[in-house]
């Protein structure tokens, strides 16, 4: 196995940290040793190992440590962490995951010198979170009982706290995960080990990468160009600004280059920009469940005229184009329902049920002149009922080449639809111009795909 | 009472419907009926009748409604509609809420001439859900249960679906509503009466409008332009393309004009224009618990790096400034927590409590270079508990003229801060680039107030 593989898939793993240092200013401390402890306990279906540096509380030293672990993760203040980098390395162990922040330069020359002598791979410093794989559950996070949901999406960040906000909303919105990467200093392995390695993980369809610089541009490129032909990489970039762009120097040590090179560079990798990480998500999810789009022409479907409109605007606003639906279609779905104008934005009216919806999106589907299709099924002010929606994979999956989004537009109402839909192929988004928005990316994958 | 007035605060109110009459297509029918019923009897705190076209379930017929209720909401086909308004209006009834939809133009000119004959107001028709006075718990949608806590924030809506949206928003993010109005065709009671009415109603402090057409621009803009001297007016419009504005005309009979014209008509009343529901209810949650920005300068004071970077290239894209604490308030800063850089966006680290936010908190907005503040309070990744939270209000209140918003970054995070202060002034979004938004909203007020 290469080093950066038994990062995420170790069958043994030992874990370095103290029940008793506790830093003044810093990420150790024995309340989050014994955290990442529980978490390991639980979730981990392979070998954990304990080594605390205490020594007297029982639990096991490197030394009784059977065998050699693939992986370490050491969480202790800058000096001890390179102690027992260094002592792990003899023993045989290839790859680290080094938790804690601090670390000074000589300091981090000094853990490179060791990935030279041992020939050993670093995560880190400065990760806070580690790693989280949720094929075995792996999980270094020092949030308890904080694990995602088993999925095809793979998150990279290089900041901590950005990562953590992206696992709490993985969580929170029950968003399929694979893998999280918590990249911090990235001394060593970097966002090019990453994606090479998630380029080849079978159980990652979608990668999201949260960014504050790139160290090695072209070689990113080049590895991102042979990818993004098998599945997307979307990037979220932090230190745009010139202010902000200082504050990324002293926080991840990265140098942001300008944004207009940094934008050109990922054009020319083929991955796509995303302005925050509610629009990472959202597209993750769409990439992850839906096709990419063959065209511009999006048909939308309600059962609302409002949202229809706002659907519109937002399709119109993504570059994208209102499909002009075939005439025979139109006189179809107008002669099954009197009173509905099947003019692009459909709105079906306020009293449209399953059945309505089923007849109109397959009759839409199976136009030509249709490449994705953006629903809008409102429960309040309508007689939709969230079980209707079962209609909506069901005839998506006959037309697999044309994507489908769907939009229970509002709070409740987009709960009570994510009960029924949440765990099928349909992305479901909480107001119509995210659902564009995430169309709008399908599309762009799609160009993507043709070029590469 | 004037008769817009009469609309929302009527001391009886007779309700106009059928538990027989089915439209096919349309909203006549004994469910949302007795639906309506249903809420009027357990919201409204006045008088409630109920007249049924039926005739022999056992409710009253008009005759029998003692007095004059001063409004009359009514829900049947247009031709019976039409019937019942002159019936009521003969009987001294000044103000209508007409319901459902369908209505042929020369219907609309019958109920014109009711309204002329004999100087009623109509609200609608199709305004679909009516109207909500949180105050007096007037509700006459059709949601069961569906009612808004009492708050400072008006919503007109021109379509049904988008206004249902937001009250399910609204009831779902717990966010306070003074009043909601669905103004559907509006062929009499527009835009313009509606605003001169929330203009005085003192339970109002923010209004928030969506349209897809004006009539009478000159006078929106006149009666705008009063208003925002007092409290300031948000409008979403929908059908600012050609496409959608075709849908738009056929939907509420809205002439949607050029989306330039309309923009440059709501700079000039002064008006907010946002760009979705969600950006709309975020602003307005800004307006009605913090006081307008004064100036570009925006301090960003977070226990995380990335979400800080993320939220400092919003604070700029969103043409704020990232404000230059002064020379004393850093060293303050860095004196009292070694390892801390107190340049602006302000990293506390992850171990920040409450102690360490009231005093950054306080020797921030002291700093007369800081306009205005973006906290962030992650959870997830940090030390930091929701309880800890409280500090945030109590500090943001000795510095009443300058905005401070929240950000618990994250899904779960922010539901559990949300608990903490979702009663108290702080305005909380679940994202930086969300509060960055609020902020500039802020700011976009303060100079409509100065200049108005």
């Amino acid at each position: 196995m290469d080093e950066v593989a038994a990062i995420f898939e170790p069958q043994k793993v030992v874990l370095v940290g103290s029940s008793i240092i506790r830093e003044k200013v810093g990420m150790t401390s024995p309340q989050l040793f014994k955290s990442v402890t529980y978490n390991m306990k639980k979730f981990f279906r392979k070998k954990t190992y304990i080594v605390d540096l205490d020594g007297k509380t029982g639990y096991a030293t490197l030394d009784r440590v059977p065998g050699v672990p693939e992986l370490a993760v050491v969480m202790l203040p800058p000096k001890q962490s390179i102690t027992h980098v260094e002592e792990c390395a003899k023993k045989g162990v290839k790859a680290f995951v080094l938790i804690t922040g601090g670390y000074k330069d000589e300091q981090r020359q000094q853990l490179l010198k060791l990935r030279q002598k041992y020939k050993v791979r670093i995560l880190g410093p400065n990760t806070i979170m580690g790693v989280i794989n949720t094929a075995n559950g792996l999980n270094t996070t020092f949030e308890r009982n904080t694990m995602p949901k088993k999925g095809k999406i793979a998150v990279v960040s290089q900041s901590g706290g950005v990562g953590a906000c992206m696992l709490d909303w993985a969580c929170f919105y029950d968003v399929g995960i694979s893998k999280f990467a918590f990249m911090g200093d990235k001394i060593d392995v970097n966002d090019v080990d990453l994606l090479r390695y998630l380029g080849k993980d079978a159980s990652t369809k979608v990668i999201c990468l949260y960014m504050e610089g790139i160290k090695d541009g072209r070689k990113f490129i080049e590895e991102a160009r042979k990818i993004v032909k098998k599945k997307p990489i979307l990037a979220l970039k932090g230190g745009i600004t010139q202010e902000s762009a200082h504050r990324a120097k002293s926080h991840t040590a990265s140098i942001a280059g300008k944004d207009e090179i940094f934008d050109a560079a990922l054009k020319k990798a083929g991955i796509i920009r995303v302005e925050d990480i509610e629009e990472l998500m959202n597209a993750a999810i769409a990439l992850s469940k839906q096709p990419p789009m063959q065209g511009d022409n999006v048909a939308i479907v309600s059962n609302v005229g409002g949202p229809a409109i706002l659907a519109a605007d937002a399709v119109v606003k993504n570059n994208l184009k209102l499909a002009t639906l075939s005439e025979k279609v139109k006189k179809k779905i107008e002669t099954l329902y009197s009173g509905v104008d099947a003019t692009n934005p459909i709105d079906m009216i306020a009293d449209a049920r399953a059945e309505r919806y089923e007849k109109v999106l397959e009759l839409v589907l199976a136009d030509k002149n249709v490449d994705g299709v953006l629903i809008i099924n409102m429960l309040k002010s309508c007689f939709f009922e969230p079980k209707d929606a079962k209609v909506i994979p069901k005839i998506a999956a006959k037309y697999p080449d044309k994507p489908v989004v769907d939009v229970p537009a509002g709070g409740e109402d987009f709960a009570l639809v994510y009960k029924v839909l949440g765990n099928t192929s349909i992305p479901l988004y909480n107001l119509p111009e995210k659902a564009a928005r995430a169309l709008k990316v399908l599309r762009t994958y799609g160009k993507i795909v043709e070029k590469h």
